[in-house]
């Protein structure tokens, strides 16, 4: 759908159709989505997605499946979550690292009974919402845990870090001697070792009180926040919920298998709808002009009598594969064009005039500077792309 | 979804869910959708189209609403029929191109009354799946038109050029009587001049036999069709069926005008589905490997103990934005590292090994040619994308 400024009329946009089971979206909010589907789908792209069976609209989790050795696959997840909310400049975000076999263990030689591990852990979970005070107070009051096993798992959620932490867990008399917290700490500082050859750990934390649908999840399980930089009065800065999770789910059944064996896999969900929200708020609250259009250059002439010059370089610049407008007027005038670029963002205009060609040049000008400059004909779409190509 | 060869048990590949309302698409199907689909939705940008209430994988006409000097949008639209159709290269096309006034002024100087016009249409509709003696016959015996009148539309339905052939009947004694006529030609004369600026009527043809749900259109209407050229016995390419068409339909009333006026349009329809089936059903004939991921690089390693230099390694070649992937596994055999990009067509790989780590280079080698190089590890992300990179 396109819709220009039409002469007397003014400006008319409508839908024609809406396909079901869509929702009603400007073209404005249309543009925050494709753009935070591009980056989504790039990313997946760069680490060797396919698509099966899903709408492009639809993608947002990228999932690897098969026998591997250990934590490679797991940490190409976490680089794949760095690098998109990284593209997608949400601000300052951390992803927590955790377990399931570390908060078992840690669960088993605290001296929680197995029958009220998921109980426990569901308590453990709402510990980015609450203080420890009250979580211990329900583990004791409602659930019935001993005041001591409460204590003794507040000294280890309250831990998070990289790893120091892991290699101090390692020597931990305690989790030590249990075969499972063992061996998800062997994991976790595997997987740091990748990540470190990656370059991320910066913004990544092992953090023993994450506890994510413990039901589903057989290994490694993550989760990205974003962090609010405001509150620079508070010591730490405050997550702002997730926008990403996953792990690692061995359990399920494998459907191609022809034998029904399970088969391993890691995987990667993103937020998008949450994406989007704050996407939207922040566009709101900054009044930032969102385009709807990819517009390069539109195509514009300086008198009369030149509507026949603006077609023949407008279709010269799509042929060349620039995105290109030019108004659906014989004789515009030059501010109208001028105009058009303002209200819809078009960075630059290229202008044809009597002068110009008996020149073999055409002047290119640069919206929102005004500065003007001849090139030569047969240098423009290389000028144009040079001049619109993202940083 | 991703899925490599797992050691010893093999691929495996699984579904991990399906959006309501979409269809079972392999990885081969989903690739050629996609490819249709950023062939369309980088022309519809590149004009400027903004995207309103319509998922990107709907995306599939393209509107120009708007008060407008005559046939500038009209003339964009079949040029974004001919980019298309180009840009897939789905074989040799054909641009029929008529105007419903041009229609309904040769039916009126043919002596069809007023009440049969839309039924004679009808029939004149048929004249690209039947013969002109069985429309005929239709005509007359069927729907009770004169043998006169219907001799003189066949006169008339029967002719199809460009400039030369509208010159012509803009003289012709009877059609320039007609208003409503001489308007169409007037206008279908100004088209094909701004087409001749687009350097596209060597594939459109002015066909008076092309009559589109009339009553819908008011202006041109157009229909794009692929010709078969195996049929070198027969004298003109045979027709194999529509895969875009439009026109102008004046009378839609704008939903976003407060006053209910009616809004000119013009618009284009791409057949998608028909796109789809042709080239699956090409891929299928010719054997074509399709790949399914866009994978440009296989990061390898000649030697054990070398995977942390490939993390390392694929790690730059992610951040500089190429897209590259790497066997999870510790020590994977060169052989089995090169096997997989045949499998799965990666054009590429990059092998570290202990003497070119040493040299700082790394090993490129080209899996189509076997043809290997060392280059300078500051410059393999140039190196990769020049060679990757779209002629």
């Amino acid at each position: 759908m396109k819709a220009q400024l039409g002469g007397d009329e003014g400006k008319h946009k409508f839908v024609l159709k809406t396909p079901k089971g869509t929702r009603d979206y400007s073209p404005k909010q249309m543009a925050i989505r494709e753009r935070v589907f591009n980056a989504i789908i790039t990313c997946f792209k760069r680490h060797g997605a396919e698509v099966i069976d899903t709408p492009v609209f639809e993608l947002k989790d990228f999932d690897i499946a098969g026998q591997f050795d250990p934590m490679i696959p797991d940490a190409e997840c976490l680089k794949i979550v760095h690098e998109i909310l990284s593209d997608l400049q949400l601000g300052d975000f951390l992803i927590k690292v955790n377990d399931r076999r570390i908060l078992d263990g840690m669960f088993a030689v605290c001296g929680v009974p197995d029958s009220k591990f998921r109980t426990i852990c569901s308590s453990v979970d709402k510990l980015d919402k609450m203080p420890w005070e009250e979580v211990r107070s329900e583990m004791v009051g409602e659930k019935g845990l001993s005041p001591e096993a409460a204590d003794h798992i507040g000294e280890y959620v309250q831990l998070h870090g990289g790893l120091d932490l892991i290699e101090q867990l390692l020597q931990d008399p305690k989790l030590s001697q249990n075969k499972l917290a063992k061996e998800g700490l062997g994991d976790m500082k595997l997987l740091f070792e990748y990540l470190t050859l990656f370059g991320i750990t910066g913004k990544i934390s092992f953090d023993l009180s994450l506890a994510r649908g413990l039901d589903y999840y057989t290994g490694v399980i993550f989760e990205a926040v974003l962090l609010q930089p405001e509150n620079d009065h508070v010591e730490e800065p405050v997550s702002v919920g997730s926008v990403a999770g996953g792990g690692r789910y061995d359990g399920l059944v494998g459907m191609f298998d022809p034998k029904g064996r399970k088969v391993p896999c890691v995987g990667v969900s993103i937020g998008i709808e949450r994406i989007f929200s704050i996407l939207e708020q922040r566009v709101e609250a900054s009044e930032e002009k969102i385009r709807t259009t990819e517009t390069q250059v539109l195509v514009a002439s300086a008198q009369k009598k030149l509507l026949e010059e603006r077609l023949k370089l407008i279709s010269e610049l799509w042929n060349a594969g620039i995105k290109a407008e030019v108004l659906y007027k014989k004789n515009p005038k030059l501010l109208n064009q001028l105009q058009y670029c303002e209200d819809t963002g078009i960075p630059l205009v290229a202008i044809v005039g009597e002068q110009e060609l008996k020149d073999g040049v055409v002047k290119l000008r640069v919206v929102a500077t005004r500065e003007e400059v001849n090139v030569r004909r047969e240098s423009l779409v290389e000028e144009i792309r040079m001049r619109t190509s993202r940083p």
